[in-house]
């Protein structure tokens, strides 16, 4: 095994972009903007230049690597091919030959982001020790990583912890960007708890200090719930209920040990992950009552070290 | 590898046994009884002596076996601790180590009979040439197993593949044996469907042939569902919608490639994973809706089948 390895996280708008050794120790960071143009193509020798760049500095060359780990917004199959991502240009390409191939041949792998954070969290964060975790990540959607015995499931489709499209409204009459009605996306992302809010908000009378706020965000109603305001406190316990039976879901799959919480709305401390437990208590079948929930540790910085873990 | 394995079921009644080929070609089968008395302790000199006798008659002798391989009704941890088999008599015993040292050292595993059912048809059933599947098995319980990259998923708590206690109806009033309210297996097990036709018969007056059957069992639902009965079709449409939409939740965290439905009510025939799948393909994740969704071939062979897929 080599001493260093670089994780790179490319996102829609900038690659995050981080040398580690391959103990886990991240040495330092930096980001170079995504160039989405072209289908996306010159992504690769944008990373391959930044990397021998920001070696060089430190009289390190791509030998000195293990390789590169890549993790990106999109379904990933097991040999490596990203089956489109919209966010940052690509279509069907075959991304970790032609990253390996803009590095002189270094190894390269791809995995999904979602999963990406949770092997990550996994490995250096807030599921350390455990070998079957389970992480949601709360954001713009809700995304799923799922690790059984130390490994991601990707899913036999690429479908594998793609949780935020699981229903848990059956009833629901607005229809989810997945084409679906009634997922989890739809109530516990950033976007959803604040749409939730605002039927809430017309469907009542009930005093709130979030009439005072126009367009409450999912932090301002986290925020208000811990300062005491009932609706705001209802709402989050609607939210967490939902997320709390989506988990007690995942428990009767794989079982997980830990279930952590990060992303966006992750930030809002631990009324998150007191709230949801309350409920998982209650749903999870009992042999798996026990199963911790706790927040993300790495914040935007899991997804590289997920990226790392996977080349080791 | 040696050329032999053996591969016992243990239920409450019986114990089936079968001699295999490590190949997995099922030699011989037999059974005998379970003597549950004295906290089941009997089981494993029996089973030793059962086996040898078998042997004998083909001048084989233990040493031309690879081992045993049990599958219990009962949570198993992975070092083959059984926590607790009512139905067996056994309470928290090392039963690997045990079933061992019976036959003078040979190999022994354990595993749960719901996931051996799964190992069983991934290896020489329905489930042939895949490596992530998800065996559902309707009987008088709903039993699950999930096989992720050709492994099965034990869980962190030993319920990992627990489905038939996944929540699908949170405003049900009757308890589960669980202690949880609306679990599938309330619906979905054999007993289950005949309940819920119990209740249905009794909340309408919509005429059905069932109602010339006095209590009529899972059975004769979809027997007269299959004869154009349109109650009868339209309870079969019930129960399989609440199966179609726990496998969508299954689809959402480990994204299998076939779902293979076991048990007694899958003797019904086709009508069973045609009406499943149906329901499947509207509420299943975009990816994942091509899972397949076909019959248990093994029957009660299964479990034997997984107990010795698990020793090679």
């Amino acid at each position: 095994m080599k001493k260093y390895a670089v994780g790179a996280d490319v996102g829609g708008t900038t690659v995050k972009l981080g040398l580690f050794t391959t103990e886990g120790d991240l040495l330092e960071k930096w980001e170079i903007p995504t160039r989405t143009e072209d289908g996306g193509k010159y992504i690769f020798p944008d990373i391959a230049s930044s990397v021998k760049e920001v070696l060089e500095k430190k009289n390190l060359t791509f030998d000195d690597l293990e390789g590169v780990g890549l993790d990106v917004p999109g379904p990933v199959l097991p040999d490596g091919t990203v089956n489109r991502s919209v966010n940052i240009g690509w279509g069907v390409i075959k991304a970790a030959d032609m990253m390996s191939e803009a590095m002189g041949g270094l190894r390269a792998t791809v995995l999904n982001d979602a999963n990406a954070a949770a092997l990550g969290e996994m490995w250096k964060g807030a599921g350390k020790g455990n070998k079957d975790v389970c992480m949601i990540t709360l954001g713009t959607g809700v995304g799923g990583g799922i690790i059984v015995d130390g490994k991601i499931v990707p899913g036999a489709f690429g479908a594998g912890g793609e949780i935020g499209h699981i229903t848990i409204n059956p009833n629901e009459k607005t229809r989810c960007n997945c084409g679906k009605y009634g997922c989890l996306e739809q109530y516990a992302s950033g976007r959803g708890i604040a749409q939730v809010c605002e039927r809430r908000l017309s469907e009542t009378d009930e005093p709130s200090s979030l009439r005072n706020i126009k367009n409450p965000t999912a932090k301002e109603i986290y925020a208000e719930a811990g300062k005491g305001d009932k609706f705001a406190s209802d709402l989050v316990d609607e939210i967490s209920s939902m997320l709390a039976m989506v988990m007690s879901f995942v428990s009767g799959v794989t079982d997980p040990k830990v279930f952590v919480i990060g992303g966006g709305v992750s930030k809002n401390g631990p009324i998150v992950t007191e709230r949801i437990e309350k409920f998982f208590k209650e749903y999870a079948f009992h042999a798996s009552k026990d199963a911790k929930v706790v927040l993300a540790e790495l914040g935007n910085d899991a997804g590289m070290y997920g990226a790392v873990k996977a080349l080791l």
